[in-house]
């Protein structure tokens, strides 16, 4: 039988991320290509708590629940972001199946085909998943270490009027960037003068290992009504709960309830309610602390792994916070091709090369440093030294 | 600030019965509106103790899962379902979040804009909202007791050349109709001729009042790989997990998990993992006789009170299962009109014009029997009777 799929299954592919992590997850192979957090450090014990007092409190939370999140959620989650600069009201919160969610109903209200997305190159796979499937065109700014290049971005606005510039500017997927608070600005400000709404995707801004402040999220400098920020509790508390959130102006938020109720009602609200018990009775900071300060340890194995391999030409961006390593090789390196050859040799790592919007470089790698204890990311990165130094000498 | 949102957005619409349900949650109001199940009956312990083993037995089950569902759920969905007569490889199985996103990611790739889609008339509300937010053309046949009139559909299936047949074959919301074998198969039989693609709704299937064998589902007369059929725990569990699955040709549901990726990566591990082992350790079947039992008891009571009410050209049809009355009033009666009138004396139902695809008949309603006690039934009808006896004095 033959089955007649709509238009937009052709925008449709599977994450090459995630198909790799399906292979590599048989066998004796050390990851760094998925986004995963340490199993380890996952609170069970404020989670298992938490969920407990949610089921057995009250009758009520086992109902259906309302589209736009469990309101005590909603409420803490106001607090807990006017804290960090964002002072909105919780009217404009929306409780998501995950952040991943947010990204998906936000293009669902907004983008008709053709509609035109700026976003930096490389930028978030599964962002640009969702994008395309909506059958937009995403176009890549010019960008360097401290963000995009404002007068790229000048230049694509007045020539391309795009409907919304996309950014993850702190500590981002896939190469770890932190935007100075320069660009943060400026950026507002081009939206601002050209009425272009900004979507600011931050999962990672509490995965910080400096003690610096780091700059400011552009939701909290906006004045205008221009930015929605979404992000999620799968970092710092547990990815299987799928519990995100995004906060924009009102009549976007509103909208974007509509389309979520026809898409799933709302989000699993059992989570929802442990999520208010567990903001109440497990100290959330101390254990994103714990997180902060096992990640930073594990970046540093791999940065002296990193530090020795003999490769001119090999360079990356040392995170300040987030999941990731950046890498750029020698340009003869092909990273896709190479990646068959790490598998073998017991080490994954994800290609860059899927992570462009356009001109990928296919000598660029992600390597996912926190969801490997020390002794492994040893093992690993001297396997992948080895397998890069012999490419070199192959050459 | 204006936003310029994207086209489908005119076809979103609030649902009719939500708004509802949010103004009469205030006040004194005896609900037969909403379609909630009762939370008395929700099996707390169970669900409790399922959630404790699924959050303590394995930190895996925190992490972030594969998009198709938990293994293990997709297995003992299998089991259940092989039980019932519908023999499929747990391959063919996508766990949602909710049949409601089942009905959506189906649409979503599915869906051109302008493609017919055939229903009955009247049919679930919250589907049609989907299918009008893809820009499809749902249209209507004709039905009666037994389910869709069969020479009108072929009749529209040669003339409009559908794309797909939405049913809900057993314990209908709105109506509460249970289709005839006969009638199944007949469906099944143009949809083989013609090639045309049948999705199954059947989120009440397992709350049938007879002892009574119920007809088999369409999937379990399919041989031809024509019907996806979808189902829910939210009425035989609890709503608030917002899990769901949808069964059907490997082809199609290998392409909604695509889109699922995209959508939100994967639905709430721990409910899933926590269904597996209520599904282990606790009597789900003695609980649903319960739950069958405790519905009965209320329809009764709802029926003898409809039985009083003393006006001409009342009828209803007596469900045999699942959560609602449908009743037809006298032509000079408009439900939509009077509900501000019977929300004023405390009790409220949803108008029937909504549920329908095209000529709506404005004097019809669904009364939902489930969620009050049978006290309430017996004093909300009361003041519903009284209600529609002074509309007819009135006339």
């Amino acid at each position: 039988m033959k089955y007649g799929f709509s238009e937009r299954v052709k925008f449709l592919k599977s994450s090459a991320v995630r198909d790799i992590l399906k292979v590599i997850n048989e066998g004796n192979i050390i990851s760094f290509a998925g986004g995963l957090p340490e199993e380890s450090l996952f609170p069970v014990k404020g989670v298992d708590e938490a969920f407990h007092k949610a089921i057995t409190t009250s009758s009520k939370t086992l109902q259906y629940g309302e589209t736009e999140g469990v309101p005590a959620l909603k409420n803490a989650l106001a607090e807990q972001m006017r804290k960090k600069g964002i002072d909105r009201d919780p009217g404009n919160i929306l409780i998501t199946s995950g952040s991943q969610q947010a990204i998906d109903l936000f293009s669902r209200v907004m983008f008709n085909k053709g509609d035109i997305i700026l976003t930096e190159n490389p930028t978030y796979l599964a962002a640009l998943q969702v994008f395309e499937s909506y059958e937009t065109k995403v176009v890549a700014v010019d960008s360097d270490e401290e963000g995009m290049v404002i007068s790229d971005l000048e230049d694509k606005i007045t020539k391309l009027k795009p409907k919304c510039i996309y950014v993850v500017p702190t500590y981002s997927n896939p190469t770890g960037k932190v935007w100075s608070l320069e660009r943060r600005k400026k950026l507002l400000a081009l939206a601002e003068k050209y009425h272009v709404v900004i979507f600011e995707d931050d999962p990672y801004g509490e995965l910080k290992f400096d003690t610096d402040v780091a700059p400011p999220s552009i939701a909290s400098l906006d004045q205008n009504e221009l930015v929605l920020y979404t992000s999620t509790f799968s970092k710092t508390v547990v990815p299987a709960m799928r519990i995100g959130w995004i906060v924009g102006p009102h009549q976007i938020i509103r909208i974007m309830a509509q389309a979520k109720q026809a898409t799933d009602l709302h989000t699993n609200s059992i989570s929802q309610h442990a999520l208010v018990h567990l903001l109440e009775d497990f100290d959330l900071d101390a254990h994103i602390q714990l997180i902060r300060e096992t990640y930073y340890e594990r970046m540093i194995v791999m940065k002296e792994l990193l530090d020795s391999v003999k490769i001119e030409g090999l360079s990356y961006i040392e995170p300040k916070g987030g999941m990731f390593f950046w890498v750029t090789l020698p340009e003869y390196i092909n990273t896709t091709k190479l990646l068959n050859e790490a598998v073998k040799a017991g080490v994954a790592y994800v290609p860059g090369a899927p992570f462009y919007v356009s001109n990928p470089e296919q000598n660029t790698m992600r390597l996912n440093f926190t969801n490997s204890k020390p002794e492994l990311i040893q093992t690993g990165m001297e396997r992948l030294v080895h397998i890069l130094e012999s490419t070199q000498m192959n050459v």
